[in-house]
């Protein structure tokens, strides 16, 4: 994933350009991508996608002709969606073009202008208290044209054509945690999803932060009740503990799920409600489509002094906090895989395990056979495993092992229902759409 | 409020009489009101009407024909409803009908013996501690027979023919804080309401506790359908901190409201559950009636030395504490009259705000664009803006201001349902009644 | 309660055989009992009644005579449900069948091996240690046989055919709190609930651990929808304090009226949530019968060191735990007893208690005056007497005397529906069955 990071990280990406669809060819070359192209002015829910910019170069220039700023040197040091232009300007217009950091005068901050037009730089602080020469030549070599946006789905078909949903934004430039952590920690769980029995198909987006989850709604309205479940990973890779926000419901199986693997699996970590800020969980959540989707992050947007600047570079980035990032999110899918209710074959009293070599048997934890008598005991139908784990205080691998000899000695069987749901396959889930 | 209740103080209040009369009309000269008079002895629920009640003078002097207590120097020296007497008695017999507090010298207790004829005057511990002569000759002038008892409202309609009952008990002689505070306050707050524009009609009720909220209620029986939300008021002058009793339901609307206004406020207070014991509140929240009507006192009754003592003085209450307490009311109704629930009419996404120069407005706090996402987020009819202000931690006002600008923008509509039952107007509803 | 403790301490008891039918005899002093008889090899649900086990004696013996360890000393000394066993063994053979404990060298550990054939001694660690002879005599009088499994039933009707079930294990040996201090409490409420007015029935079982419940509910599968309320009683005499362990529903009534009792007993005390382990409440709350069965201990099985050892003698329980368990106990089942839900018969205002002779009538408590206005305001017919004090934090038996009085001044009368039920009398319920 650091690998990936570094390779991805020089590029520059916006909501539109180039640099987005550079990033996903290199991505496809990781997992199988399908990549879509919006035209500009394509109405997509309350918004039109917007006309595509490209930049090619950029610099502020002494008179004498110095790159005292080079766009070559960092993606940053250009505002996003600056509108072209060349000329001399004082110091004094030029300074109304410029941000800097005073509290951290090594770092550029990030900006961007998506809907009003405007250009500007963004330097270190160093760099805008040397800028004392009167005048200045200033080139933003940017095209703003009608083109397109670009997003892309990875998707993987399993015995359901219930979706699990994962979301990372690829529209900011070179920034790492914020989100080529988010982009590496969702390929390299396309790559563990690839090769595992799915109950789940799995739907995992690649596009531009706000417009481009707007984009995907709009092309999937109808759609989109396929969606069980999903997490928008966004800045999983800084060292901070773990941060689950849940979906705007709040307690839905994912976030259920969530909670109990980041309880399960110890360490700090915090549990977030729902609030209309954020990443795309905004788009996800929102009351017409109101999809049980949360939001992975480690210290969340905003909380930390590198979001948003040259800092968050790679080497803000450890690779211990994106495997601790991946690691959750691949337990939360086993538990969302293994989940299911169950009914009690033998409900009335406790059946006699012995008989079915189940009683202290060799090789079972006292936890398993703790959880076996959960798992009798609650399993009436309308207890998933996960409210067994829950109540019995277990982890749900262990109850979910418990199941499964129990299932193995036929006195559990699927609640039924469930199974069906499951069954259905959706006509023409074979492949990546 | 102060002038006010200085200029009632004097006056002997009991449940009937002329007391009461008097109180109400120099009351009629702050607001509309419409005087009530039910005769004795008419049943109201499980109660009768008493014989009316009036007192001319009353003393107790020694032989000589010194007056050594005066109810000229203060209405609480004679127990309420105490039957005529006239003649001598000797100190031990002048002794049983003696109240005094031996912890408190100077103060005069309040006593009453509404339902049981006796007759008693209530004096400084230092006046029974100087009274040491065999004998005294004493006096109640008073009489008790068939006339009525008499309550007052005040009707301010509103769209909605749904109600806001504010009750106060105007029973008590001279003591400040209970409850001639309530009465104040109820006054200044139907002299507010008077002057806006009303979603709710709302009902001012000056009644002597108990009887008279239970005689008001046998009149309305049919009727009390129409109170969708009530507050007692009752010992609101007082410089301890602000207590909210809730209604019997616990957790309707007055209820939310007056606590969110109580956190939002800041400052010390206390929100207590409903018990059957305390004022009006046990009459209106009886479960023949279990009307949303909670009790909003500062310290509760009972739980100060000065309650129900000469103490209770115009000196006790502060101009700060009736000002808050009005306030606390006017906030609450504030939400009552705001309180709605809308629907989101771009739910699928977030609307692009900036379209509907919504973004980031001048002028827009940070706080007033987040309510706007929250608005956004939870409209979906069944959420209020009370519903939303709660969840979004953000104050009542704020979300108000919020959810007026997305309707400005057509961005909200109300939801179905609440629109058609305020304006539903009341035939008669035009005046006080 | 300790005599009968120590009258029954020395008998050999296992699941099946001659001490637990001794130790049922000694019981129908006490008590009415109904003995029952189940052949072995008769499938209950999904087990199968043992072969009857009995012991004459047991001993080691040097291969010089002398009896080393001796089953007529100590009952624990044969692990239960041993088969036969008589000849010389090596020390080295020996051992394999031999159990003690190393940390308390001077206590005899409880054994047993029901469903796998086996024999063994259980010693104190100082006999272990002192058996050093190269060879040893060793002899097991016991046999299995196809015989039956016995239990005991007391069976008290009352008004109602719904029952409140009682159940103690009597499979142990020489244990006295677990389980003889169950069978003491369990016979002297018998005792008590014998000689009261009752609107519930009763049933008391006396049964094996686990095969003696599960045989009992394979044998009223149809009809153990009649146990309304239940108790297992196990481990009710040691010095520690109440444990009280919720049945599976965890909210039911007789959940609610032992969380009352204990809280309104004061002194220490704990509440448990359900688990699937521990003693019979595991059969009565299996799914499929989901019994509103909690169980009542004090120190947990397997808390205090002295669990399963000679330890657990008659001196470790104490008359103090054995008596305030049964107050308990009866505590509980005043409450369920005297739950109901009243309607009152003035719902509107509160009633003019004079009227009645109830307003602070003498005699009655300031908390007594405080519950009637409570139940007055409450009797809606949705709460019962135990939602109303959990309410108002009374104890049940005030809510009970108000109840009471209200009753008596016609205030208040039965909600319907509780009374039909348990007038409903089941026709043969007028003996012990």
């Amino acid at each position: 994933m650091t690998q990936l990071i570094r390779e991805l990280y020089p590029i520059c990406r916006s909501i539109t350009g180039e640099g987005v669809r550079q990033t996903l060819r290199l991505l496809a070359r990781e997992i199988p991508l399908h990549v879509r192209e919006i035209p500009s002015g394509t109405r997509v829910l309350d918004w039109d996608v917007p006309r595509e910019w490209n930049i090619r170069d950029a610099w502020i220039k002494t008179v004498r002709g110095d790159r005292v700023v080079d766009f070559r040197a960092h993606t940053l040091h250009v505002m996003s969606y600056s509108v072209p232009v060349r000329g001399r300007v004082s110091l004094q217009q030029l300074r109304r073009h410029l941000h800097s950091l005073p509290d951290h005068p090594d770092w550029i901050p990030y900006r961007t202008s998506y809907y009003e037009e405007d250009w500007a730089f963004c330097v270190t602080h160093r760099q805008y208290e040397a800028m004392t020469e009167p005048e200045y030549d200033v080139c933003i070599d940017s095209d703003l044209h009608d083109g397109s946006m670009t997003y892309a789905e990875c998707f993987l078909p399993g015995r359901s054509d219930t979706e699990v949903l994962v979301s990372a934004h690829v529209c900011h430039p070179s920034l790492a945690n914020d989100n080529l952590s988010g982009i590496a920690v969702a390929a390299q769980l396309a790559r563990y999803v690839a090769m595992k029995h799915r109950r789940y198909s799995y739907r995992f987006i690649f596009a531009p932060g706000t417009i481009g989850a707007i984009a995907w709604l709009a092309q999937h309205e109808s759609w989109v009740g396929r969606i069980g479940h999903g997490i928008v990973l966004a800045g999983v890779g800084d060292p901070g503990p773990i941060t689950y926000k849940a979906s705007r419901r709040g307690n839905t199986e994912i976030d259920r799920a969530m909670a109990h693997v980041l309880r399960h699996r110890g360490g700090e970590h915090k549990i977030e409600a729902f609030s209309p800020y954020g990443h795309d969980e905004r788009q996800y959540c929102s009351p017409g489509f109101d999809l049980a989707v949360g939001c992975l992050m480690r210290s969340p947007w905003g909380s930390y002094p590198e979001y948003h600047t040259s800092a968050d570079s790679p080497d803000f980035v450890t690779r211990e906090s994106l495997e601790d990032s991946l690691e959750t999110c691949i337990a939360a899918i086993e538990v969302l895989e293994g989940n299911a209710a169950y009914v009690n074959q033998r409900p009335k009293g406790e059946p006699q395990l012995g008989r079915y070599g189940l009683y202290g048997r060799t090789g079972g934890s006292a936890d398993v056979n703790m959880a076996m008598l959960w798992v009798l005991n609650l399993s009436d139908g309308r207890h998933t495993l996960l409210d067994i784990a829950e109540r019995a205080q277990l982890s749900f691998s262990t109850v979910r092992r418990a199941a499964d000899a129990l299932q193995d000695a036929d006195l559990l069987a699927e609640a039924p229902g469930l199974t069906t749901r499951d069954v259905a396959r959706h006509g023409d889930a074979e492949g990546v759409r």
